[in-house]
């Protein structure tokens, strides 16, 4: 019999109440013979509060033990802006070396997007998640004075930039569309851009069939809204795909059905998977939160663990609830998460 | 009598095209005593390719005779990326210290947007010009190999970004609802966010009257397509303000309509006005680009030089041509320019 033991991260503000729905539909989802073992983690504003800790290095050496993570969401205003993203989640990304982000946006049929007319999105963004500005480096002098420097480093290598573009370029091979565009802004950060666009074109060789565009990250905002069915897949760098990925959420439906992946392909360390949106501390706790992403980002998980077939039945599931929404009454996150629990397991 | 001393580079592409509206309309408006003169430089792709050169000392001391600069667009796909953003536009911006990038999105009646519904946009982007990770720092080891590593700096001083937040504070306080947001990503950038979040605070006790918020750049993406009227004035550093106003530009009516200022406030150098478009080579010549965002590129500049009335001549002009848009047939570049002319004239 098989096994699948999870480390389940519900956090802070509605991450409890999304991910008690995952899980739900998870149980509902796998098959008899899997057992199924969660252990829960406590991380959080909470933690943070009582220890002082974030993340340590017991906790990093306890979360390998596990298959895959999910995540609800970390972040509350009683904490200072960037002690738990940087303590907790980066920390995370990093030492687990969680270098593809996964993103994917499709606008599902039934679900309102802010764009006029009835646009075709079905994309996905592969972020970089292990370099770029995001690795810490930097410094501040004279904090405090008229004389102050701040400054950030971006930090980019053929390794880290080769592993990611090389997953986007397979999956855009993959896909029918066989479409990959890599979003930079290779005319003015000239170092880093010459390293991406360099190796992006290396590696292209190698995929004769995967149709490819370059694109300014300004550029690529205003596709997002004029031309999103332009896209398929998108290789970008950590910042630049933070960015554009809010925004494709918004355009596809908004942060509610937006789900995303912490990726080690290596599988050397587990995988993390949650929802794109935050703990939202101002709907927390009243039931009010939509669990959809947190389901879709359990369909993400599954199908990274090979439970290709379960993955896809959340996804028809999801579907098929988004289609039925409009106009009916709202309902409370565990209705949602009922409903999806009983539509996987009929 | 008075004078308008003005430098006039054309550029690339549609450059030549819609300055040559720019500088009809602008004689059309102008006072009788004004006496209007232009110079012509010849910045661009041609001048590269024919002597390698973008932008020497000797242009620089010749730019700097004028009241003020107006620009088209510089840009040529013959030109590799970086070339001309670096060696020219960067390197007028550094070199005249223009450290306001002032980028006002207003959606006019009859101008379509990407958006559904009937939003509400008018808001202005103030973008440090002059820090951030467009200074050129950084650099590039073990080039070409499996080792490379690039790096790029962003470097923000409290100078810096002090006088561009107290700038944006009095545009904020000028208007009727006098609103201010910073955007920044201080969860992640920390050493930059923080200071740029303590100079924020600390200008905001001299502007008590304006209400301020903090947003992440990448939930600005999302505000900017579902919630643009939340917005009245923006201030962000200057890699962030490259993405948000060419969404902005997309969501207000595109970039045929998206005006500039790359200014310098204390006047010491000559500020430079460009539409936000680049140089369209695949329309160029054909008399098929749209001279509206250069036209108001000139009322920027007229109210920056203290000509207010006929700045608001331009605007009012603008806004009942494109008013009169819908339904008819698409005029040329030159058609549009009469137009106008006629109008502001009248
Ligand atoms: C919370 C923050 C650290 C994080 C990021 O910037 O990556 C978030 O915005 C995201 O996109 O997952
Ligand atoms: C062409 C490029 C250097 C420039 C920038 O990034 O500032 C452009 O995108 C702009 O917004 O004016």
């Amino acid at each position: 019999s098989r096994s699948l033991n999870l480390a389940v991260i519900p956090g802070d503000g509605i991450g409890q109440e999304v991910v008690a729905e995952g899980l739900k539909v998870l149980s509902a989802v796998l098959p008899q013979d899997v057992k199924l073992e969660t252990k829960e983690y406590d991380f959080g504003a909470r933690r943070y509060h009582a220890t002082g800790e974030t993340l340590t290095d017991a906790d990093l050496d306890s979360l390998k033990q596990h298959d895959a993570i999910l995540l609800g969401a970390i972040g509350d205003p009683s904490v200072p802006s960037g002690v738990l993203e940087r303590g907790f989640l980066l920390k995370l990304r990093f030492a687990f070396d969680h270098h593809v982000n996964l993103r994917p946006s499709k606008l599902l049929p039934g679900v309102a997007t802010p764009l006029a007319g009835e646009p075709q999105i079905d994309f996905v963004v592969v972020r970089e998640g292990t370099e770029g500005p995001y690795t810490g480096n930097g410094g501040t002098i004279r904090k405090g004075t008229e004389h102050e420097v701040a400054t950030e480093v971006s930090v980019n290598t053929a390794f880290g930039v080769e592993r990611v573009v090389r997953d986007a370029f397979a999956r855009a091979q993959a896909r029918p569309r066989k479409k990959l565009a890599l979003i930079h802004k290779n005319n003015v950060l000239t170092f880093a851009g010459h390293l991406w666009t360099n190796i992006f074109n290396q590696v292209a060789a190698e995929f004769p069939e995967v149709t490819t565009e370059y694109m300014h990250v300004d550029a690529a905002t205003i596709y997002l809204v004029t031309q999103p069915e332009r896209f398929d897949v998108i290789v970008t760098d950590n910042l630049f795909g933070d960015i554009i990925t809010d925004l494709a959420a918004a355009v596809s439906g908004g942060i509610g059905v937006a789900a995303s992946g912490n990726i080690n392909p290596s599988g050397a360390f587990p995988s993390m998977f949650e929802p794109v949106h935050g703990s939202a501390p101002d709907i927390a706790g009243q039931g009010k939160a939509d669990p959809t992403a947190t389901v879709l980002s359990v369909a993400l998980l599954l199908r990274h663990l090979g439970y290709d077939a379960e993955a896809t039945r959340i996804e028809d599931a999801v579907s098929a609830d988004l289609a039925e929404r409009t106009g009916k009454p709202a309902r409370s996150t565990s209705g949602i998460g009922d409903a999806l629990a009983v539509r996987v397991a009929g």
